[in-house]
């Protein structure tokens, strides 16, 4: 890795691969969220993740460079535990309030890839790679956001123990 | 798993884990970190991090309970993509934006954690358990930012490709 560009070439691919594994974990939190606002969501978002895969082979085409085989381990491990948890038996609610708390550690990974990438394309010039990482940051902020929103009403629900 | 209550100590056991990793990865960063501004940023946040353990270890305690041995994987995968960037032949500026990066990743993870934590605190009234999060909430974010300050500055030396 002998510049920066390797290096943002390096996250590129991280990132595609953590939005790849996204869009088949996705689909599964799906089927297991009781909140009907919390579902209508997740498909958002899953719509988003699509895109935003779209994106991110568009950035590395700009690049020259195809989107490789490696694995994110990191996401990998987020989504692992995420379904771990989701295995536990418990309330709706309690259940509702795992499923976020896993899908905003996701969030927040992919908040620190987007930026870092972002920063890079920009002292790299890079300014049509750096438009498309924006998009899907925002994205993730909003997605975020929305998680957050969604969780305060659903822990209103929520009997204490 | 049968009540937010539960769900909490979990979040919280799984912190503890991710915390006590940090303590032990974040010294090897120190001394692989160039940038003098980057090593006192991260030696700061290392006792940062010890304190943290020990506001866990006390929130853990207001709910009688112990910090577990359940290891963070999350966590673990963070720590292990970073070690393996930092073995990457570099300069010493891409070494330090990489080193960053990994750092922002670990932060993310953890501000979407005691985000998560304490929301669930304010849901079931645990006040002073809510007030220890937040310290080490803001102290993350405070990271988070401070490293994208340095990364700011860092950047602007590399050399593009």
């Amino acid at each position: 890795m002998n510049s920066l560009q390797d290096a943002l070439v390096h996250e590129l691919k991280d990132l595609y691969s953590a939005e790849t594994q996204l869009t088949k974990a996705l689909p599964k939190m799906i089927k297991k969220a009781n909140d009907e606002e919390l579902r209508s969501a997740l498909e958002q978002h899953l719509e988003e993740t699509e895109n935003q895969v779209e994106r991110l082979k568009e950035a590395l085409d700009h690049l020259e460079e195809n989107t490789g085989r490696k694995k994110c381990e990191a996401m990998s491990g987020l989504i692992e535990e995420g379904e771990e948890l989701m295995k536990e038996e418990t309330t709706d609610e309690v259940h509702d309030a795992l499923l976020i708390a896993a899908g905003q550690k996701v969030e927040h990974y992919e908040i620190a890839s987007y930026g870092t990438a972002m920063a890079w394309c920009n002292v790299l010039g890079l300014n049509e790679v750096a438009d498309l990482l924006e998009a899907s940051l925002e994205e993730e902020k909003a997605a975020d956001k929305k998680l957050t929103e969604i969780a305060a009403r659903i822990n209103k629900q929520v009997q204490p123990a």
